[in-house]
């Protein structure tokens, strides 16, 4: 079957191209002498997953613990939820699942700390836990001298190991790649930076530095003292993490049927529950004339002369601005290659936000 | 169970304010002598449905093809597609559905009439069409003449019905009720009116002229020619249509997770992927001190006074301003009433984005 056979609107996966993105990432991990452990809340889907372990991943990065069940019901390796546990019903399910499969998370106060040490010595396990440093981002995160006292009640007590610690400058990561936003990173990770030195000279191993999207992961491995980076759309690629330098194929395209032409406009099948309607700056492959004019619930509408040679019922695939919020409103993958359509990968972990 | 127990986030639906707002619209309908048609592209829960049509609905109101293959599939009464069906796949799904329960779909243009009535003829069932009129929304529809072309066109055709003409005067729908905005939607409505209006005086039937969402109900109706109105919106409430004059209760909310509190900020379990980021005006109930700073995928950051008295691991309620899209990111509904968790309704439409 052809890929423009595909009902729409669909998300298509180009594999060849899929795999030329994680063989690049490969390649520049093995040279910049850092650890990959992607970031599996992108895709929520195992096949890509033991793709990119296949290729030297060192694990998967996961957002919530029921993606991290997700992950280990699937075997894809030693799971970091590079994320907050907070919430009784929250830390139960965390602990039950390291029951089955030690599982990292972060933590970035002492009030969450409380909570996990309890339900840690309560159901006798051992939780694997990272401070969360604030990096500039001024989300989750604590400050550095905070950071460094729950580093020290983590390796302290009987119930908790700690394995590293964690940043995210995410509000650096569609920052065009140059010196600018190289010194920008180099600023703003600093904190991180002096929490592992205090650990050090305070004789507690930090066996993972964890930090980096795929905005920013190369100028992050490039401070020498980070150990593993998080990317996660480099492997689909999309228009936002390229700005920010990813350099990524557009392995990820949302097929759309034209389902009218009137008013010198285009309108396609796919709005906001087929492109996340966030950043806004969708394009359509082929076709850099049409411009987006917004996005309804379910219509694209774009702006197009009247010689536009679309006519209602082509097909159009379109380059989404944000992959993770894209690929979190479609239930699969239409896998194709060369133009065909091969296969299909159910995205098993959608709806996983618990 | 309390429903502050249920993990989050997750979707609460209040029963007895849903069964609320039903009932509201159907004294309303009775009152203004108006069918009610309800959108089921917002929730996608037959259990919904049948409430609504239990409450005296005529039918539902479907967005896509395989929406209506729910509704069907689940005997949700006589279905309307309010929207155009182009393309070989999408026409195939379409009449293969009609073999097994006609349904009701629009058209805009002499193109796609063209491929439908090919299809119909093909396949020996006669489909039932409305011509969609742009009445100012600049998205899909026809200008009156064509549209009136059209009409004639499917009056003629043995393969053919026409059932009526329809209309969505959306680009007023959040506009604040008043004088201004009753002239507005009788501006705006202008052509379908004129469509209506020539194809009686051709002794062409028009058995529905059909419109409005759950912010122009009340004004569409009032135009006193629509025999239908389509709000969705209603049955849940959210701040996008209440700003519009829908008035109704607020069913829906999100529960969230308080998961870190530094610095001056409440971090919520709740991102992008939990709320739609669209309209962006998110409340939390109880909490009006609470300002949407912005949504990330996975967390919500709200600015609050050191004062604020929410602790990590509390939980809180956010009303959404977007119902559709909201709904959109969840699998399930959890049923509250009177602060108690009583059920579960799956949303079995979820992804019937085709």
């Amino acid at each position: 079957m052809y890929k423009l056979d595909i009902d729409t609107p669909a998300l298509l996966l180009d594999v060849d191209l899929l795999q030329k993105n994680l063989d690049r990432m490969a390649a520049w991990a093995a040279e910049a002498g850092v650890g990959v452990r992607p970031h599996f809340k992108v895709h929520r889907t195992p096949e890509i997953s033991k793709l990119q372990l296949e290729a030297g991943a060192v694990g998967v990065t996961v957002a919530k613990v029921s993606e991290a069940e997700v992950a280990v019901e699937h075997g894809l390796g030693e799971v970091l939820i590079a994320n907050e546990i907070c919430g009784k019903q929250k830390i139960e399910r965390l602990v039950q699942l390291c029951r089955r499969q030690p599982v990292m998370s972060y933590v970035d106060c002492h009030d969450a700390l409380d909570d996990l040490e309890a339900a840690a010595e309560a159901h006798r396990v051992v939780l694997d836990l990272l401070p969360d440093v604030d990096v500039g981002m001024n989300r989750c995160g604590a400050p550095a001298e905070e950071a460094v006292e729950l580093a020290v009640r983590i390796h302290e007590s009987p119930h908790l190991s700690l394995r590293g610690i964690g940043g995210y400058e995410g509000h650096l990561g569609a920052q065009e790649p140059g010196e600018g936003k190289t010194a920008a990173i180099t600023h703003d990770l600093h904190p991180l930076r002096v929490v592992v030195e205090r650990l050090q000279e305070a004789g507690i191993p930090v066996p993972i530095v964890t930090a980096a999207s795929s905005g920013t992961f190369r100028e992050t491995a490039g401070q020498g003292w980070v150990t593993e980076v998080q990317p996660g759309t480099y492997a689909l690629g999309d228009l936002l993490y390229n700005k920010g330098g990813c350099g990524s194929d557009y392995a990820m395209t949302v097929l759309a049927t034209v389902m009218s032409r009137a008013g010198g406009r285009v309108i396609t099948d796919a709005g906001m529950k087929a492109l996340h309607p966030r950043f806004g700056g969708h394009i359509v492959k082929d076709y850099p004339q049409l411009a987006l004019r917004g996005l309804a619930a379910e219509h694209g509408i774009w702006d197009a002369e009247d010689t536009c040679s679309l006519r209602v019922g082509d097909k159009v695939e379109i380059l989404p601005d944000y992959a993770d919020g894209t690929i979190n409103l479609h239930l699969c993958w239409e896998l194709t290659q060369a133009g065909s359509a091969v296969g299909r990968w159910d995205i098993v972990g959608h709806g996983a936000s618990k």
